[in-house]
């Protein structure tokens, strides 16, 4: 039996944001718009203190070694296949450096279809044309018996909430307040059953890792 | 120099609503409405565990002991006086027992000009009709250096912390989603600057404490 587990590993602001208004396509090359940038760096700061952060996305040297970065690297060791949206695609194919940071397969859930895409450094980007299932029986079939992360965004990770198909995930609770932006929960079944397994805080921010009962 | 804290303490859904839809003064005796009833006793459900709580409320014997319940005994004994809004008071007026669970002032910002209202057990409710900031000043002058309790609902305490008069707060998270409800965080000011300060689980809910800066 296959003992993959599915889950997803956000940063939100506490009113409840996984991205600031403003940080889409049509504004992408306009950082001073809505301040989306200076807003998704309160939120992504943590991260870039991290020694494991810096060094996978070649950053440079140094930086903290503590409890935000262990999760940082087992999160990033235990995942052997992601599955994204096409919105977080879209963002991440601009942005993301020539040598993506995901180094595995990753399954983007899409309407265009379009051949393996590979990049240097481990990562290839399949398209997936039929839908979430059929993205996570692919990304098993890859997966052996490694985790697959749902890297998001919120509407790719709200559509597996509510079809049962995550198993537990983790949020890192940035204090800062958006006002606007993109909820992580919205659209929810208000039947998903949740419980909380572990609160850890490291120095700025604090870490809740979530089970999701299955039905 | 007066040492008194102002603070706030709150139960939140995972979505970020501390009351679910329908929970108001027109459904207060239809609690099938939008299922309001069932959704606070999800989110109250880890509350009515706790020695501290069904003392205080005379629910009965019994109840658990650990870091939950020393958390709600500490957040009682610290608070010298309560200052609330209307609305949390109009619902209170209702469903408190004679001996409001208060055992302090609490100040009640409305518009509506009224006597105190005493209760049995040392719960006196003062009206204040002249804004937040004469509640504040009124509840530091029966504070001494005890702690004062901005207790709700979610206008109030928005008010209180927009105006940069909140010290520290604590949210409980309950792993819940409502969908729909009164969110904690809205009309926020985005410039106000928190830092966590401490986090840490009981056995079904997160206890998260931020430090508001001043300005």
């Amino acid at each position: 039996m296959q003992t993959s587990k599915v889950f997803f590993d956000v940063v939100m602001s506490l009113d409840g944001f996984i991205a600031p208004e403003g940080m889409d396509m049509a504004h992408a090359n306009d950082p001073e718009y809505k301040q989306w940038m200076n807003k998704w760096m309160q939120l992504q700061h943590w991260m870039f203190q991290q020694q494991f952060f810096r060094e996978n996305l070649k950053l440079g040297e140094g930086g903290e070694t503590g409890l935000a970065n262990s999760m940082l690297e087992e999160t990033f060791q235990r995942t052997s296949v992601s599955i994204m949206g096409k919105n977080m695609f879209s963002g991440g194919e601009r942005f993301w450096p020539e040598e993506a940071p995901f180094h595995t397969p990753v399954f983007v859930v899409t309407n265009q279809v379009r051949t393996p895409w590979e990049r240097p450094g481990g990562t290839t980007f399949y398209f997936v044309t039929d839908g979430i299932e059929s993205a996570l029986r692919q990304a098993r079939a890859v997966a052996s018996n490694g985790d697959i992360r749902i890297a998001g965004g919120a509407n790719t990770i709200q559509q597996y909430l509510n079809a049962g198909l995550i198993d537990e995930f983790t949020i890192h609770y940035v204090p800062v307040v958006f006002g606007h932006g993109t909820p992580l929960f919205a659209n929810m079944n208000p039947d998903i059953k949740i419980k909380m397994r572990e609160a850890v805080p490291s120095q700025e921010v604090a870490h809740i890792t979530y089970d999701v009962e299955k039905r």
